[in-house]
């Protein structure tokens, strides 16, 4: 029986700022409160250190094939990472591909996982078409495997993309089911006619990767999904929103009282559009999809944050090395793999950006960096916050120490960092998982494949029934 | 020493969910957690209950003159009141007149609550006038008072109406002291003169003082707040935001990213303009100001709380007697003495038409009842939360009783209940302030005069800053 | 030679009104004035009677292939029945088929029209497909044929919708070349999905046309066409606008400067969507797409046209008999022929519900039945005014007849009238075509086969710049 | 009996644009056609020329007290410079005085110009206050006098500026008497404020003109107008917009079908607010209420002439030398005379800015320069086109030469020009008015005191009622 007592810390969550002890048995928070005492507790001093909910990072891609490469982190490297970076939980997608069982999909996405990650887990599912078959498995999907959130492609032409009938068919199923579908929200059709007619006149940089992807793109089909899930009268989660355009349909949206949530990037906060006219195709290192935008537009997610327009920051993690991978590239944007390494500077690029620079509350980072996707994703109270019953998944976080953010540094296997030289304020220092140390002064102390598989509540539930029959998520 | 331990009862706070038992010393919550014992603790049953922090009222009017005539419930009626319905902290509005220090206006209204209020209590300070002497003696004001907050009346003309630049000047003076602007946000020209016009063609009855109000008024004045806001690059909360007109104002605000806050109050989500037109002159009982409007401005009203864009519910309470106080207006509408009886049924009122009815969740309840009123008028986390070092101000709330509203059965002194008949489903059982029973079992067990006057923060600061140097309100 | 000279009427152009004599010479308008004489001209008596610009149409489907059938009415009976109902250019679209020659479609058109027509005509080109050999033909298409607007479906999925790719293209391509783009805008994948689910519901009655086709889907697909024509920074005309939010994203678009043009038809002004319930399958002569709305979408419309957020009003024109034709639907709303019979009633029926109820004045009526159509599809100043060099294109109209609309009386072959039974007030008395009476007091005096193509001129382009190298259309 | 014959020009009104003679009898248009003789005619040749409708210039202050001095330009040398600048009828503003009878008002004004002016003129009256005596007097001002437009100021505290309740009540009393309302709309109250707070900053520089009137302040004022209007259900003419924030409230309003016109002008197109840091206290000659704005704004009101959200460009018509009168303004900006001298210019300038840089089309160009004011303030067809039975006032321009604006060379008596060395493209090279030359050659030929002044028809009525009972304005 493991008892550890968290002394001294500044307790954060989603709406409270305190000092207080923490009590952790078996994993779970059994007590909070002034000077605590229990004999036989690992007594763990935390004065000077904010204590949070370990990061829910509600968007990775590890492990993943595309475009005839896979990401150089896997389950491991990149789950380790991840802890050093402060999330202590992610949900990753799945990918399916048609006339497959989605079992097997999810079979060969568990496989991935297991023995590996070092943190706990659960799995998204991509639905790239929807027939009977497809319908006939997902309520076992659901009920068996506690996947509640599925994802469905507006983008890449002829590989992922659905048709706007078969967004619509998973809205209607997903609100049927108690899921929450998830949009990459691109106009694809209009991008591949973009992309080839950008390489057919030689433009083969990785800048064109961005002109070929122009905002108005995504905000059209924000619009498209927004407007579908209204006439569905179902529930969305728009990924990696980057722009202006796109936020403005999710506003308004909202404000007429529909469902829809949505999520940035720290890429989108902090970089822009001009990294990718790097030199010596060092602009191929910022190639995400949708791209990198107009500096002006980080602003405007600022205030999204703020006020609650949009809801959280995942991180899109997809890696690629710079040499071999993003190098595939070279001549043909179009053949550089898409994605980047953030799973491990997430959470610190979002306190040093938006609470030290005063953009966001310290109580708007919690809810941001780990409560609202734990409560959007079915993973709350399990997940999400610090409070007696929850899994002791705690961060503990010196505020105040500059460093460099640096490849060099970092523990991803990725050969590079989107945010080289770049300052921020603020580290995690040690992470729990379930009561357990996985880092612990800055160095990982943990055990490969602790992580565990979590089936996830359906959408707008929660695992404490038992305590409150209530609608969480709107 | 005093020693309680809330024992088995659910706990929620604007974030959390959970089952646990709360350890109270001397008034302050020492401790949280599963199967707590502690020797000599008087142990209280929870179970079957919630377990939420007191509602924070930020809007109340007690002992308050209006209209040749006074609030028939004065701080100590009305706090009791208050403290049956699940309210352990009130702000009231101090009055002020032209000429008169402010300091005096403030000692008159400490004279009204001292030895009187049951629950703790602060002051809003009215604001008519600016002048040298005004901005000589705010510093002071909020230094010496704690009144960080003020409030400008856009309408009462002749009475209370102050011009736009001395709103505008209020702005300016606000931000720089650290103090939060309030609004009460209508065309006060037009409608006087909508009011003579009535009463000149022998409009009399109470239905005319809401067609000499119309929503296009309130949504008007508002949008004039907010851009007077916008220049003066300043902080506002509008009160008792009745109206689609008004809410589109504010959702538009805040989407440019603009510091506004929006409070509603029960009486607009659940009655509506016909109220007014009950015979026998009953429809006085229903004249607030700003009106009762439409009733698909509900839907409107209780989207904005769902999605954000209104943050707090207020009271409004201004109780008079219909005998011999609302009469007064017989015979002409504009003589009815404005406002009415609330503070004791705000509370179940959201909980039974809002959480019970799935407009928004258990948490979303306790961020507008208490939370977001405590952080944006300088309380936090002294009160607000139930959080270890936080004041014991809890209630223990049957969600599962129904009961119907009557003046029968109140407590205020008032004659009539604006509610009269409702149903509504849930209930104060018993309700802590500091960690004193005031009610138990819904009967008051307190003492008259135990409520303390309280002093609060700067707007947007803490009183726990020794914890977290932190922006909190945004 | 002929030379007409009409005395004594009201002219009235989308800018004047006033009182003057015409004088017509070989079929142009040759001289305006007061008190007119010109030996051997034939006088003509327009005393008591408005002077209108004959109708331009920019809108209608003669002789065309649907679902199985073909309209009732062709060149012949259709221009009839135009000229009957005051309109004197219509503009026909010309249908293609993937992998067939453009020309060849246009031959089989001209085909359909020479020796019958009675009124001038010209061709939409609608554009199924942008591969190399349809970029090759198009400019001698705009050159030799002078077609200058293609129309792009959005909607009929596997039959004659195009994808977003092809309306891009398109859309750039028009730019290019000088043509105008014109969209239906529905999602057509959406309503494909909602069609079969009905149909597998047994929801089989002509009201499910409706059902099945919801205005979100046409907000939606507007909203989409916008933003495509914003990025290729081309020009767009939507046909058929019924509803709020397509208005809404039309007026939007317009704000922001985009070159966005919008039209409606007579049936969305004055008809709805309870029309599709009426009993015995008389619901099924009311199957437009988009199909009709709730009424209260009619004022919206109304109101666009009066404030210049729509611009024109077509008719729409696609006819087929309720027996034989339309009956091919019973059992099955998706195989009722779509379209009904308009051409005759456009003109009467916008002057009785526009002008006579106030809600559009007299010149903006003629600036939306003639002018602006003139102007936006090549055919100013030729046709669409009266002014001195026109082609004397005129209408002599009696605005205070007042009749009944029926099947009984018009001259349009198709077996019923949508508009059976509606009270107009106002009628074309004579009608005259390049200065040539086609109806003379009501009875028609031309003959099949006069109506003449018309090459029409790129878009923003007249063909007087010998007068003024102007843009005339923004 | 004067007869011309105006032959070879290429006439253009709102709608058409066509090469035509005219044949003008006693100051009205006789005929128009194609070669015209005419016995005893004198001929004018006009090829190579634009014949324009005369403009009207909606916006003119001349011989106005101001600020303890008079504008310099009287109804002699203000109506020679806008007969040589194309302008051929004007509507001036009579101010009127609390207390002093509205006649009385209006016997000052007609002695101001009768004797003097050159072309024809009407009277918008000031509203200055609301109460019985004004309310008797007013059917006889519009029945006697035809002044059917009223302007309210809400800005000028102190001076001119109205309350809301006199603004609601004049648009009350025009609906119902069939006048238009205009208004001033900035702030009045808070410009107040910032301007003494500059002042006492020592803060007296031009550029402090503008920096104490933001651009939010006539947003604000501008959407009160709109909403009380609304409120109202009458109709409002909102003159001189400068500025994007002004601009969205006048687009919204009109999009929801309320009845408001907006009027911008030239110097507001064309300057921008740098020009009042112009060295050596020069800026003072671009002091103008509003003030000059950041130049992004010109787009915003270029874009909202093009589609019709704004109307109308007036001159604001107000000129002070810089000498001697400007000049009173140094060492505190408050005290520098509010105006400039446009009324010459504006023609051109929108002429070669708007339609030679494709920004409107000609057609608007006339709209938007004459006809649409002369049909909004009852002054058509009399006035605004070129239409048989319409006065004869023509101008003769060349769109082809080039010049430089200056104050060497303009006809006004103000000692400056705000577009000294401007250059142009086109000029009025001769205007006549009913019918005789006033400029032949760009030389002055008329006789001080010719013009007449006219009683203008009611709002939304035309004076040629015998010809068309119609709704002319909307």
């Amino acid at each position: 029986m493991t008892v550890k007592l968290i002394r001294g810390g500044t307790i954060v969550t989603a709406t409270d700022t305190y000092q207080a002890d923490i009590l952790i048995r078996d994993g779970i928070i059994e007590a909070i409160g002034l000077q605590l005492e229990e004999d036989g507790a690992e007594v763990v001093d935390a004065s000077g250190h904010y204590v949070f909910p370990g990061g829910v990072d509600p968007h990775t891609h590890l492990d993943m094939p595309f475009g005839g490469t896979v990401t150089i982190d896997d389950f491991e490297s990149g789950t380790i990472a991840a802890a050093y970076g402060g999330t202590t939980t992610i949900v990753d997608f799945c990918l399916t591909t048609k006339g497959e069982p989605l079992q097997s999909a999810l079979d060969t996405w568990h496989a991935k996982a297991e023995g590996k990650a070092v943190i706990d887990y659960g799995f998204h599912l991509m639905i790239s078409e929807i027939n009977d078959e497809v319908l006939a498995e997902l309520p076992a999907v659901i009920d068996n495997e506690g996947v509640t959130s599925f994802k469905v492609f507006m983008a890449y032409k002829n590989v992922l993309q659905a048709d706007d009938g078969t967004l619509y068919r998973t809205l209607l199923t997903a609100k049927e089911l108690g899921a929450l579908v998830m949009v990459h929200a691109e106009n694809g059709d209009v991008i591949d006619y973009l992309v080839k007619q950008a390489l057919e006149q030689n433009q083969t940089d990785p800048i064109y990767h961005a002109l070929t992807r122009p905002p108005e793109l995504e905000g059209e089909a924000t619009g498209r999904a927004v407007r579908l899930t209204a006439l569905a009268d179902s529930q969305l989660y728009v990924v990696h929103v980057t722009c202006a355009a796109a936020v403005e349909q999710i506003a308004e949206a909202r404000n007429q009282g529909l469902e829809i949530w949505g999520e940035t990037c720290p890429q989108y906060l902090v970089l822009d559009q001009t990294d990718l006219e790097r030199p010596n195709f060092e602009g191929a290192k910022y190639v995400w999809s949708p791209p990198l935008r107009e500096a002006w537009n980080q602003e405007v997610l600022w205030n999204a944050l703020k006020n609650g327009q949009l809801q959280t920051v995942g991180s899109d993690q997809c890696s690629f090395n710079f040499k071999g991978q993003k190098e595939l590239g070279r001549g043909d944007f179009s053949k550089i793999p898409n994605g980047g390494p953030i799973i491990e500077d997430r959470f610190s690029l979002l306190f040093s950006e938006g609470v030290r620079k005063n953009r966001i509350t310290i109580n708007q980072f919690v809810d941001i960096i780990s409560t609202r996707s734990s409560k959007l994703f079915g993973l709350f109270p399990r997940k999400g916050t610090i409070a007696v019953g929850s899994d002791a998944d705690i961060v503990l976080f010196d505020p105040n120490v500059e460093r460099v953010l640096s490849a060099e540094t970092h523990h991803m296997k990725v050969d590079y960092s989107a945010f080289e030289g770049m300052k921020v304020t603020g580290e995690p220092v040690s992470v729990l998982s379930r009561g357990e140390f996985i880092i612990r002064n800055k160095q990982f102390v943990g055990t490969v494949g602790s992580g565990r598989y979590i089936k996830r509540n359906k959408y707008g539930t929660t695992d404490n029934d038992h305590a409150a029959k209530v609608m969480i998520n709107s």
